[in-house]
């Protein structure tokens, strides 16, 4: 079974990667950029062939791994 | 207009960095993880208010910019 996390800064938390691509489109001269927020997206195969089983031991390894809870937060869709 | 661009490895890419995770999920005891592959998600709020310019330029900047497509995908997401 195949599943997808997107961990993404919570909003307020500083996205100094994100401003550094904002002022990089600037200056390759794209205009009209609001915003830009960097995140990571973590692809996983796994074994389990129960949805519900997968859903929550993908949870448990945002948790316990992959986020950082304090100041990310993280969606699971199994694909 | 917001948009979500999703850049990852191609495939045949080592990815260090996917198992590295891939490691660390095993020590902490999940079992069953078949593989792990990391890229990164960039939202993007644009002024624009045309979806096919919106799309284009999106393009345009995972071309220039977001993505190296010699050895990376993108994906374009128009939310």
């Amino acid at each position: 079974m195949k599943a997808r996390i997107t961990v993404t800064l919570k909003n307020g938390v500083l996205d100094p990667q994100g401003k550094a691509i904002e002022g990089a489109l600037g200056a390759l001269g794209f205009d009209g950029v609001d915003s830009v927020r960097q995140g990571k997206v973590i692809d996983i195969a796994l074994a389990d062939t129960d949805k519900d089983t997968a859903q929550t031991r993908l949870s448990d390894m945002c948790e316990k791994l992959l986020a950082n809870t304090v100041i990310e937060n993280y969606q699971i869709e199994i694909l």
